[in-house]
């Protein structure tokens, strides 16, 4: 069986995580790598991979049948989903929830027009739990999504933190709330402000002869960062920091509570505990790049998201296989 | 907009529920239950629901659009579904996971004749437990999945020991195992034995002067039930059995441990805590009813799985709503 032929755009972690993704699977096959630096700069360890430079990635239209994007969501992909969505089948991790409507569409404009399948938004959140979300309300109408991140390492807190005064390094987590997770499982529905969901740990290596006690008071009042929130400052070395917090683990819960018939109490609920954030978003781009394909060569054209694709198509294994073993 | 319109082939528990699933929708409309009873016996509440005699079901093929299977796996959907399906579209909840292939073949054949579509084995498990074995295994390909089910009244343990001499009365809960249960949470992908998996607890009303140490001697022993596993036997009055005992509680989690990369841990779980199982499966079932509907309009004839339905096709709301408020 010939394998289905992917390409990288981008080889940050992502991108990085992709290239191992797919080296764990028998049915799909890395061509190249596509990057904006100086393609013979980059460090693969499979030598028939291709190092290409992006400018170029249109002589490979006929050489690629997925190509997957692993840009960034601020300024990369908002730009480069529709560009290669006219060349070749997508798959991204788009993930600025607020901008998914117009991203759709002007990536649904560009793969429409030329035959080709884009799935936008696959990864985590966006992609699993948004599955889940959909599927916990379809399934328990009457009833509450909520969704927790964590443990997960922030990246934008983690910046706000290092600009304290006196602040020589720092990282920060965000923590769901077991209290909060406990109310929610037992069915009670609560209101709960984000705040009250989750909390904040920091682990903080301070400059010499800095002024601790002060450090702590700036972090835990900053507003929109961490005045709302239950906040923990801990000091560390240098050293500890390095050891223990250098890691981007990440991951979540996605619980619903509902009501069936006679006020029976049904409690759904989804989670990951991640050791490595990009590698499992990748390993997710990498499932849904047979997708892409698949529903390409049904003439399922335009951009797609996790929500159209049925699960069979995201396997590796034959329909009659997953009906004997998996159902 | 028109309702999707939905009829129910039988009236246990089940269809119970598939009735008040359907009240808990804007989108469907229950429009009558068939049962092999003297339908003048059954009791709805809703008295624009027409009660029909089963034969005469083929006089509905032009008032309803899905109809939802609530028979049973050992005798009834075997004959049922490709019955049904060679009029309807049809949803059910075959559960005999060694069966499933053979019965797949005579529904779909059934279903493929006559421009159907017919969506078998819809439910927890087979259903949204099968769904998560599939994406766990797809999306990380180096790992193990794991079933647990539990904690749940098992019927055939409680008829077990209800049979025990001495035994007035009882039941049997199946119960995950905490310790396995976290072994496979760490990632450590432990090789575990059904019985290291599940714990049976035991509820059990003695007959008067019963030698109540002779009864529990006899369960704990039992082949094939009780012997193989770490199981507790606690007695108790008829009045607590009726007054803690008599709901239909079920549940349980799909985990799977893998490896991505340079060897980090990740954690895939899914669980249900259900209060009611029959309510749960119910609402699972009238869910795909709009599934079945939607693919039979795009011409998608024959059996189908939950492998084979995207999860939009399952919700009430829009595509773009969707994309919006839950992606």
């Amino acid at each position: 069986m010939s394998k289905i032929k992917l390409g990288i755009v981008g080889y940050g972690n992502l991108g990085k995580g992709a290239v191992e993704a797919i080296k764990q699977t028998d049915d799909l096959e890395l061509v190249a790598v596509f990057t904006r630096r100086d393609p013979e700069d980059l460090t693969i360890d499979d030598p028939t991979v291709k190092k290409v430079h992006i400018s170029n990635a249109s002589d490979y239209k006929n050489e690629i049948d997925v190509m997957l994007l692993c840009g960034g969501s601020a300024t990369d992909l908002p730009e480069q989903t529709p560009y290669f969505a006219s060349m070749f089948n997508t798959v991204d991790s788009f993930d600025t929830h607020a901008k998914i409507p117009e991203f759709y569409e002007s990536v649904n404009e560009a793969a429409t027009k030329n035959n080709k399948t884009a799935i936008i938004s696959v990864g985590w959140d966006p992609g699993l739990f948004s599955i889940n979300r959909l599927m916990a309300d379809a399934i328990l109408p009457s009833g509450e999504n909520y969704t927790f991140w964590g443990k997960g390492l922030s990246q934008g807190h983690s910046d706000a933190v290092r600009r304290v005064n006196g602040v020589k390094n720092g990282v920060q987590y965000t923590i769901p709330s077991e209290s909060a997770i406990e109310k929610v499982r037992s069915g009670e529905n609560p209101t709960l402000e984000t705040a009250e969901k989750h909390n904040r740990v920091c682990y903080i290596v301070a400059e010499e002869g800095a002024d601790k006690a002060a450090i702590e008071q700036e972090i835990k009042t900053m507003p929109n960062y961490f005045a709302d929130y239950n906040t923990e400052v801990n000091f560390i070395s240098e050293e500890e920091l390095k050891r223990d917090h250098s890691k981007a683990p990440h991951g979540g819960f996605v619980i619903r509570g509902g009501n069936t018939g006679s006020g029976h109490k049904q409690i759904y609920e989804f989670s990951l505990k991640l050791d490595s954030n990009p590698e499992f978003t990748a390993s997710v781009l990498v499932a849904y790049a047979r997708a892409a394909y698949r529903l390409n060569n049904e003439n399922q054209f335009g951009a797609k998201t996790v929500f159209d694709v049925a699960p069979g198509y995201i396997s590796p294994r034959s329909a009659e296989e997953l009906r004997r073993d998996f159902l």
